[in-house]
């Protein structure tokens, strides 16, 4: 099964959630940018006019290519709905791991202020427990960093700067971040209040009870998550 | 009572602890000053031989103007003592109020660092409860700002952006700072504990338990507070 066909069909199903008028939180990364080019499809083909608040510069650029207009969210601080893939989705809570994209803070802030956050994903996402397959990003302040890792040790989420190309990652807010390889989570909600907790901590990839509903896309259709 | 002696008799008194091989985390604000005033003192003309890890730009070019080597946390990960300043302190408990110098980040990632936190301060600065006379500041990150200061309002703590020349004030750290009113505060571990963890703060100016001692200038001398 082709998984970019899959993020594609999830992605075209959450943005027929979009209507003209409204104000949409712009999510980051592969899945995210199927949504941004299907919204860029409406706007031409349909006349579709919304104002988008991208979580990220990547996906500002892409949009802004498409011709979607764009506020920030001092310009735009309630929005309708905010769309978004995820890394996790924990099937029961609908929690989520996210910021393997790199853009976790500007997506919580972005999703926070949404009345509706849909999450977007292929059907390899789902998991029993969080944990499973991917690992946590901790975003830290750059300054002091090593002492900041010290504290995630001890936590025992044993984390680990991420790179790119030999050089640490940098976030659109000047942070590094740490991917912690927790293995599964019994308890996302103690844990993600303990990672914020940490001095030197920005945010993390835990988002709970965030998502009001999950579109999923499997070889058979889009499967629609809901809270238990 | 002239109260720049009195902030130099306590940063003086504090000096004296730092012995030549140390490690000494270096504070910001205008008691701190002194204190690296009185090093590079004791550098000149007593041959006094320490690294020094400075808690903000403006400590480092102080330092560095005076001759006293410097180094990164990153370099010296453990301190042997940090010595800062503070804007309140409570009685009884050493908790503080800290940051209206603008470098409260910095300043909490060196003191962490450091196995001996000495305050010095002149008498003004003691209080029966933290909040009584002055604000406390919370490190936010810009992106989002207007939605970050809504959930702080909403906890009760009447935010406030600092301005410098009519601009927002910018952190070493890129960030923005809100100082808060909160009034005398009951609980400040747990006020601590709640502002850390509102989306979008990196940090604030509570510094519950880290003080090691207090060195309180009078005008009859220097009082060493200690935990009761």
């Amino acid at each position: 099964m082709d998984l970019e066909a899959l993020k594609a069909d999830a992605a075209r199903q959450a943005a027929a959630h979009v209507k003209s008028g409204m104000v949409v939180g712009l999510g980051t990364g592969s899945t995210a940018k199927h949504l941004v080019a299907e919204l860029g499809r409406r706007l031409k083909e349909e006349g579709l006019k919304i104002v988008g608040v991208p979580t990220s510069e990547r996906t500002a650029e892409q949009a802004r290519s498409l011709g979607i207009k764009l506020a920030t969210l001092e310009e735009e601080p309630k929005l309708d709905l905010a769309i978004d893939g995820a890394d996790e989705i924990e099937l029961g809570t609908l929690d989520l791991i996210k910021g393997a994209g790199g853009a976790l803070l500007r997506e919580r802030l972005v999703e926070s202020a949404a009345k509706t956050f849909i999450v977007i994903a292929d059907e390899t996402k789902k998991v029993e427990k969080l944990g499973t397959r991917f690992k946590v990003p901790v975003e830290v302040v750059r300054f002091g960093w090593k002492s900041t890792f010290a504290r995630l040790e001890a936590l025992g989420v044993k984390p680990r700067r991420r790179e790119t190309d030999g050089k640490p990652f940098v976030t659109d807010e000047q942070h590094y971040t740490f991917d912690c390889a927790t293995g599964q989570i019994p308890d996302a909600r103690k844990l993600a209040a303990e990672l914020k907790a940490v001095t030197g901590v920005v945010d993390h990839g835990l988002f709970i009870g965030m998502a009001s509903e999950c579109l999923v896309a499997t070889s058979t259709g889009v499967e629609v998550l809901k809270k238990k």
